[in-house]
């Protein structure tokens, strides 16, 4: 019965990685689709930049013009796989302005014009997916959408880049450094060739924009989204979190922040320390693990692999069968629901809590000058550990006559002796934190700042597998 | 511009623990849901057994006459939550049969009659959604049924009730046995007056009746699944269990099996052990954790609170959005396609591992007799391993002046001694193990079987948290 329906006609933009996958799935699963939609779906045409690239693809629907593709008065739906901001951006306005429904994996484009693509749809009645565009595999965006549509979302938070995972990874368990991890990232086919989306947050960044949207009823763009990536993270940053029972991720938090009137948006990537007893800390290479917290349903937590050809390509045909399904039957995807238009938060005013690693001289008042610090910009001290300098330098100091101890910062007055001071905040306004670091990193006592690192997820009811519910 | 369109009229059929958090949210949230909606959404009536236990719902919502409310022709959407088959069967059917939408939390129901209410779905046109029949709060089956609505599901397996995880939990933390776990469990709230639907499985039955026709577009009803419950877990079962390593959970497994032709669905339930690295393992109490495996997306796995008032009210109130937005613009849900007709694998056939603890007498020939048994059924031995009987009966060997060697089945000949035998066993039919267990009782040398559980995830490739991958 459904092989007698008109046939739903799908544009296809791009054939590269997910394309070539969206491309066989259609191919392999045609009659179950078809069951599954209530009509066969069908290809009207695939735009690609070179045609000659392709010889998988039957000519007669290859074509470079992917306006004209996008303009055909018989295409149904678009599927969107080119990425960039343009020339997708024209061509799935123009696409929506017709009626034509779009199915799209491209983070950047939607983090940045989600807004003018979501009034287009609902002005023309035409229905927009993305689900792809944010952790791969992982059904996330219509769980936040669709499933939790009747719930207040308080927090989401979790692992959404396996290029930056995997780089912390390997330099956790070989001890290299960043350098050498993001070469053998590369030589693995976890990182592309220019790295930059990915090591500078940027991808990240465009995926919480999305989360956070969808999650807190606001539009949050990429740019709302405060932003740190992995470059400066170190193996002495790596070796500071092991040694607090603790490793190092790099992970989008979006958050409701403030009371009933007042509410406001926080959504941030950064590297963090996060315990090894949390769930997203043993989340490891080309997975992906995000929490969501709401008021009625609590925690919730989606795995799987956040990224790869087939992986992305499930994601896009789950949506194209929603998407044919809407046309066969006159139907409509979840209403667009930005109706909050809350504040977004400043990074300063963030509550979060630092882990600093200073090199300090072993002196007497190092302690107290540091403390000192703390004190001035307000913000409280959770633990503190001192420990000494290198053993040489320690023992230069017994030709003096003197034993300089090195537990005791009070003691010696040898200028040639070092000392590690290792300190992990309260919670504190982000502003407050920086400005303590920029002060320390002042100080005449303080040689330097070894490791300034975030720290999330200590001390809070862990929603571990087995932990503390 | 929402609270200008007609109000959707919601009838609630039930306001019990989860009714009740229904109608709270409903209350509480309806500004947002009225923006999400696109309209209003307006209480009709609320179908209770006996109005004077609900002081706070308003006396003009209030009636006993279930039957009458669900046939009023400003009805647009049904909220079931009355639990049981019987009435809310022939009232559900009425609701779609009159074209007002259902949403159910209703497992037994949807495990057993799922067919008919699809059809009646079908043909008038209107929504059937049941996400809270299954894994509380957890997002799952519009995942399974709309997110991966392109792709082809290969395994559903998972941990779907808290009452007997919570035992399970229980009598590992604690060495208790079950009896006194289960009266642990009432205690604290995790268990019912009469505990047998959550004990015996039945209600693990029913959501892996929903999950496998969802997953694997067949028809699959609760008398399908093969159940086992957890009445027989032994203190026992559990210490064999933690000596290799390994713990029990009450596990839901769907999975399509066989080849391209030749498919067939198997889902069962029973108590199994599972490696303690297995991301199962660690989930705990009232939390559930679902895995999902498709042949594009890969491993998938989902997990939050399985059972709850508010949990369920969530999943409830997601369904409700979705019903009532389709009323509003006059869409419809995702199709129902049971379109595979796939045989049920009978649990005889169906390959799974056992680990067998046997107590046996220690003597020559022993272990030759056992090993002919499962040579004779055709099953292959992964590990086995044997261990001395009590040291007081070794002692009393000594007196004979023979030393019992407990470590060599071959000596003594004292009758007296006993050792016990653990086999873990490569994968067979489960026929085939069934029959080893009998013969094995049946020996002369086996004093008795100990324990018996199926084995899973051990030796597989295990989507752990940083596990192999």
């Amino acid at each position: 019965m459904s092989r007698d329906r008109d046939p739903i006609r799908v544009a296809l933009l791009g054939c590269g990685v997910v394309g070539s996958q969206v491309l066989r799935l259609l191919r392999e699963q045609a009659d179950e689709l078809a069951a599954r939609v209530g009509a066969p779906l069908e290809l009207a045409g695939i735009a690609v930049r070179r045609p000659q690239r392709h010889p998988e693809v039957p000519a007669e629907l290859l074509t470079t013009d992917a306006a004209e593709l996008v303009g055909r008065p018989d295409v149904d739906v678009v599927v969107e796989l080119m990425g960039g901001i343009e020339p997708a951006r024209d061509l799935l306005l123009d696409a929506l302005k017709g009626g034509r429904s779009v199915v799209s994996a491209n983070k950047a484009l939607l983090a940045e014009e989600g807004e003018a693509l979501a009034t287009a749809a609902r002005d023309s009645g035409a229905d927009l997916y993305y689900e792809a565009s944010v952790a791969g595999a992982i059904p996330l965006l219509r769980p936040i959408q669709q499933s939790l549509a009747g719930d207040r979302i308080r927090r989401v938070a979790g692992i959404v880049n396996g290029t930056t995972n995997f780089i912390l990874s390997a330099m956790e368990s070989t001890g290299a450094g960043y350098a050498d991890a993001l070469e053998e990232a590369g030589r693995l086919g976890y990182a592309e060739a220019d790295p930059t989306a990915d090591v500078d947050g940027y991808d990240a960044a465009s995926k919480a924009a999305i989360l956070a949207s969808l999650a807190f009823h606001t539009r949050v763009t990429a740019a709302d989204v405060y932003r740190e990536g992995i470059r400066d993270v170190t193996a002495t940053d790596i070796a500071s979190a092991r040694a607090l029972g603790c490793t190092v991720k790099l992970l989008a938090i979006c958050e409701q922040v403030g009371g009933s009137s007042g509410d406001a948006v926080s959504a941030r990537v950064y590297p963090a320390m996060i315990p090894k007893t949390h769930q997203l800390a043993s989340v490891s290479g080309a997975f992906n693990a995000v929490f969501v917290e709401a008021d009625a349903a609590g925690p919730l937590m989606f795995y799987g692999q956040g990224a790869g050809g087939p992986q992305t390509a499930s994601a896009v045909l789950g949506d194209l069968v929603a998407a044919a399904r809407n046309k066969v039957i006159g139907g409509r995807g979840p209403r667009d629901s930005a109706y909050a238009h809350l504040p977004i938060q400043p990074i300063g005013e963030v509550r979060t809590r630092y882990h600093i690693n200073l090199d300090v001289h072993a002196r007497a008042g190092v302690l107290a000058a540091v403390a000192s610090v703390f004190a001035e910009q307000g913000v409280s001290i959770a633990t503190v550990k001192q420990e000494g300098g290198d053993v040489a330098e320690r023992s230069s100091t017994l030709r003096g006559g003197r034993e300089a101890d090195a537990d005791d910062a009070g003691h010696g007055g040898d200028a040639g002796t070092d000392a590690t001071l290792v300190v992990v905040t309260h919670e504190a306004a982000d502003a407050a934190l920086r400005a303590t670091v920029e002060a320390l990193s002042g100080l005449e006592s303080v040689r330097g700042v070894a490791s300034v690192l975030r720290v999330e997820g200590l001390g809070r009811p862990v929603h571990a597998l087995g932990g503390a519910q």
